[in-house]
């Protein structure tokens, strides 16, 4: 069991914990001996481990992307804390528990999933109701929902981030169409439940979070036509034009071809959850931002969206004295 | 005063009413006689004159964009409703109320403007407060804003479109704080009701919607930059770097430089009024929509958005007998 | 039975054919009486027809859309034939042979299907022959691949066209892999015949060419991707690696994201199938194109492609005399 | 007063000067010892300098952006020239002058502002006088504009190199509508005058020349037109469609949304105004660019224009001996 | 010859000249009589012609593009001027002057080229002059060059209007090359006057100004690449450099791909010639459009700028009384 | 005479062998010496060489992109293997083989060339045929042709690559035709055989292969134009119109204006040329990436398209056992 992470190793310290190798490189010292320096990573953050001890000998046991158990020292370095490590050896990862090497979002999983159930449960519509619950009764799919991350690195990049994701737009979908007449509810429910859960198939999530071959050959949203397509085959006298609304909604959610949807949004609820799920992303994003240094009024460079962000001197909205 | 409106005329009805002459044509019939064509327009819809006696001298009485007094008789002509006119005349504009020839939204202004008060008086930065009281406090503005139409076409295209738009903005802004921590919502609010407010001056509507030569050469967004700055210029002690925040929602509220913005939405309040104002705009546009045609399942295509809208049969979500 | 076409009316002959209405108008005559004009299509093209006596009468027996019977007399008007009815009445669409009233191609659908099937059946890797035999196998799909179009306008935009194309693609792919190595000619084989087969539900095709409402709010890719994973889930052993690959020659095939793919081709056989597909829709919409005038060395416009193409003088690869 | 600088220093000289700290870096090395790397400049360039002793301790005395000075020896590492520093302290920096440290247009600003003054007092409409009177007699701005970059890197990024750029355009101005017919060269030369005025907020230029917060969400344009907007409201009778001119010409002169203009060049001499300001910058652009490597006849990459630019041999014109 | 011209035809004029046919259209009257509709050309404008009597008699004599002698009344129909024809044949083209038939520009070309060769003639690189000289012995270019029109629709779209550009941007380089150092100027001028020289074949502008065949499919900027390489070939000892840079002017005076240059400007010369190139086109582009409507302070639309341009109310820059 | 390569230099081996020096930088040890850090490279890999001792020395006897003669020995360093340089001397350029230092296709350039002129003299029209004879008649355009690369990076970036390329789409049209009816073979294979042949001026290729002054000014597309136009004027009695179709090939193969064609392909010739040379260039590209790393997949990046590419498990296709 994984007890020491690497936010909080401190100089000098004596180290014994177990970490993800996330690379693996030999050099060899003027001296001519061999030595290894590793990158250990686990939920917490990245340290640098030197082993300039029977570097050809442990090397050989262990490999990229094992789990290692390591022994050494933490020593400062060029004002950066690494290990001289004196043991590293592969640990079985059947022991290792996935939340520990990976980030994890703030809220429980059971408490989400819990309320994105009761939500869902107020659709009136009988059959939109059924889908709802032919999900919630795919234990394995359920198991799923609740570890996988929004995305790589976009937004909710983190274990359970999806989820997350999912119940705070669901959470806006109530309020907003509030402010209107006219909007199919239910219809939007749905949307907001089933808009990203393809990908559950999309990333992988045990060691670090990466595109499945599957993720990157089809995408989370045709995976999601067909697991959608799957479910509703099997539940009886489904009408088919509510079918097709609901499978637009999926297909048009990114909202512009250039982002993948092959279709643009064409009903008003397409437009309405293409719309919320960008503001729901891009809320969550910006917010999680750095700062560009210690003390900027500027976030760090936020790629996807060419910019950074002024967060201003926090005195901005203040009564003057 | 208006009694009579064109959507009211049927076949073989004796017609007396105020118009707006929208084009007049001259034209010579076969046999060697002229006749005038003229557009006749007011709020609820245009119909076709054809004055084939007296042409010559009825048409030198007045010009296109004249209100004319029409007296003559409805008849049908390849399956539409037309006027055959008998007299015709200028009549003098100060009679005319503006709001009988301009389509009128649906809401009350006085009732709006008093909401939209009573939301942005409960804005608590003393200086956001300071700059809507100041607005308020402008008459001339106050009543242009109630009659400002939301746009030439695209959305909320009628007499106090601006006002029910930026109404509709504010309770949106208000609902969707409530589901995030960390948003300022006295500069969203602040943003809301000035985002748009260089509309005033950007359409000129006491005829028919459209853009004024400062509007075509300058846009609403800078000219509300020249209006919020001498506002702020006046109020003693506003905080630079909060005019610069009230500031910086105006010139980026279009979200991107092919519409129009000079700079991108830098802040978390910025990019939250973007999304938002463009969802609103949105709903309004799309179910104003008609019908391709009666009865059928899709809206007339939508020029700027590019496509139709699916409505569907109206049994979508019906639950099953 | 029809018996009349479009094409072979000639001035001053008597009519008596089965004709689908594409468009009626109810006109007034400066005489104050009714009158109807018609366009009236079957497969090899359109004519005005004009009803002047019994225009109320006769019009409220059909619609727009109905197939009817007319009769009456051909006449030339402003350089054109047009027919002058005497009567018109609607058919009962029961009795109509769909063949008759649209754009079929010159090939044989039974001989193209036989073809396909038997290029297909050359297929070594038995999981993907399973594939194409479970297509086979579906008689409600082989019926609909016989009639449906190509497109609406594009490509092959006539019934059996999506054969022709797919027939065509397939030797095509044929003849291409034999100048290269390391092509997996199984796998484009699959691709050639699946990739548009969607169409056969994206349009409708019983009275004129047009997209269904699935069609508009899924698009063929889509469907085609519903209809394999169905077929799949039903072939036992099916190797996952496998499906993935053939279903990403369907979501990739159109190339790139502005042409509603979301994924782009990331398989040597994905970027051969785009590139293939591309070319044999190309010469044939080029082949297809009318003249510009008659005598010209251009075509007509055409507006996907945006420009006319050069047919030249007809003599320029002659050899001087 | 600063006597050395970074060009000037050669190998083994002992330095004694005044620069600023671009950055400042701590390390280790292998003996276990601490020691600075630093980037010094000033407006002749950059050099290393390397604390080896006493690093700590130093170290505390000064930070990244201080003005300091600096004692050691040249050295020669690795081809370059490096200081071993002996002793570095800050220096306050009221006693610095900025034109040391900052890159300087080679031209006299007082000159060049004198220039400048003689050209817009030839403009004969009163209004447009009054203007360039009512910015001439702001000292402040005078200032500013004496001191002033033309760019952080694009073109003119020096001090005072947006006077430099002024003056040329008006100069250029002046040729041009000699050329021409019917262009309104007041308003051209007052264009041309305040185009990039705003560019004095935009930037600071006291260390480095960088973007204001200012500048970074409002930007230049928007700038001055509140500058432009505030001098016209104060001038008497202003006409208000030229100040509409005016003020088309400064938010206009991007010539293009997607180069941050919120609207297109809608006048004659507007457009006029873009094409000569864009010609000027590219022409100080492209003859101040380095070469690629000694004695090519390429220039450096430009990254804004996407190039390099072709100088040749240098004999390209000459005549045959 | 010709004496009559269609911008003097006024109503009840006895008509007879020589006209070129633009369109000619086959109608029935009611009473079912043929008539022939003719939409006649000059230089002067376009006046439409109805043949009432001995239509189908008359229409046999000419086709569309012949010229024509018409004989026949003036009339006011429909608030326009039409000839009611009694008589029309067609005239020997050889007797025609094809100036009387297009616009022309107001400049003469006689005059216009000597003014270029003298500008030309100050070249003092001896290779580029020996090109310029090959150009002007060239007697069959000469005579195109002074016909040829500067475009079909953008701008100097009439005969001449080549000449008129070529020597308005001659003039306007040796301009703004005085405002600069280090420009090569006779490199300048050369490139002035050979960039749009391919436009003599890629125009017809014999009846109508047209693409030829040519024009459309290898473009000016192609054909003069050839037409210059001959020339060079001829000239003994022509720099092999300076023939690349007198090409690079020529291939990418477009500035951009989109606008079909192959290259982008890499020389200074290159992106100067491309700048005032466009800018000399704009500004006659401008200056000719008409208004909107009569009195309008605005322009037409332009097509490929994608703009009215506003001319204001012509009182912009007046001084108050 | 090249006897050593460096893909075959093994740990601790003694080296003596041509090379060329494609980068040279003097560094300064921490002892205060000199020393030489060198890439050595040649057609089959590159390899650094150190020299320690007498680097000043020896380092005034060559330069970069000199051919040497290296002795010395093979060390492993930081797990590769590198040269400890004892002596290092400038070669006489004539007494290389460029062959030695460049990547070389695997096919022999006389036998593509023979083949190439086996298939082009199956032509059929005189005019296209004696336009080949005329190519292969000039000798240096032949020796060029046998070396020249197909790019500097994107596809068939080796020597004789170009001529890999030609033949391989030669071929490529004439399976391709065989399946269409109505195609212009001759032009076709004409333009497959000309439509890069400027590549030979575009690139130099003794040492590296690289960009010509020419290549990058003008392009290949330009230069290829001026030599079949110098071909052509040479041909008696050549058709007009034919010559322009061969050079419209030329000119639109890239097929896009952004790709750098100055028009689009504008016949069905010139639209099938650019679809099947794209298609050639992608798939030689495509199965020559490497792995993205050793056992992946998916192959490395690829820039010019923007992805990589899936290859899949190697077991894709494979029967269940």
């Amino acid at each position: 069991m994984k007890t020491l992470y690497v936010a909080d190793i401190r100089e000098n310290q004596l180290v014994d914990g177990l970490f993800l190798v996330a690379t693996k490189n030999q050099g060899v010292s003027r001296g001519g001996n061999s030595y290894l320096t590793l990158k250990l990573i686990d939920r917490s953050g990245e340290i640098e481990g030197r082993v300039w001890e029977r570097a050809d000998d442990l090397g050989r046991g262990f490999e990229r992307n094992d789990f290692v158990r390591v022994r050494g020292q933490a020593t400062l370095y060029q004002g950066k804390i690494q290990i001289r490590v004196q043991d590293v050896a592969r640990v079985d990862g059947s022991k290792i528990v996935a939340a520990d090497f990976l980030p994890q979002g703030v809220f429980d999983p059971d408490a989400m999933l819990a309320e994105v159930q009761t939500i869902l449960r107020g659709i009136k519509n009988p059959h939109l109701l059924a889908l709802a619950e032919a999900c919630f009764a795919d234990e394995a799919l359920m198991q799923l929902l609740k570890c996988a991350p929004g995305a790589k690195t976009i937004h909710h990049p983190y274990l359970s981030g999806l989820l997350e994701h999912s119940l705070s737009l669901l959470k806006l979908i109530l309020k907003v169409v509030d402010n209107y007449r006219g909007i199919d509810v239910d219809l939007l429910l749905i949307g907001g439940f089933l808009h990203d859960i393809g990908k559950v198939y999309e990333f992988s999530f045990d060691r670090a979070i990466d595109y499945t071959d599957a993720g990157q050959l089809l995408g989370h949203l045709i995976m999601e036509v067909e697991l959608v397509t799957r479910k509703i085959d099997m539940i009886p006298e489904f009408p088919a034009e509510l079918a097709l609304l609901v499978k637009h909604l999926l297909v048009s959610h990114h909202g512009a071809y250039e982002f993948g949807s092959p279709k643009l949004p064409q009903t008003l609820e397409a437009v309405i959850l293409h719309s919320l799920d960008d503001l729901d992303g891009k809320i969550q994003a910006i917010q999680s931002l750095p700062e560009r240094e210690p003390g900027s009024k500027w976030t760090a460079f936020h790629r996807a969206y060419g910019r950074s962000f002024y967060r201003g001197s926090g005195e901005k909205t203040e009564t003057e004295k």
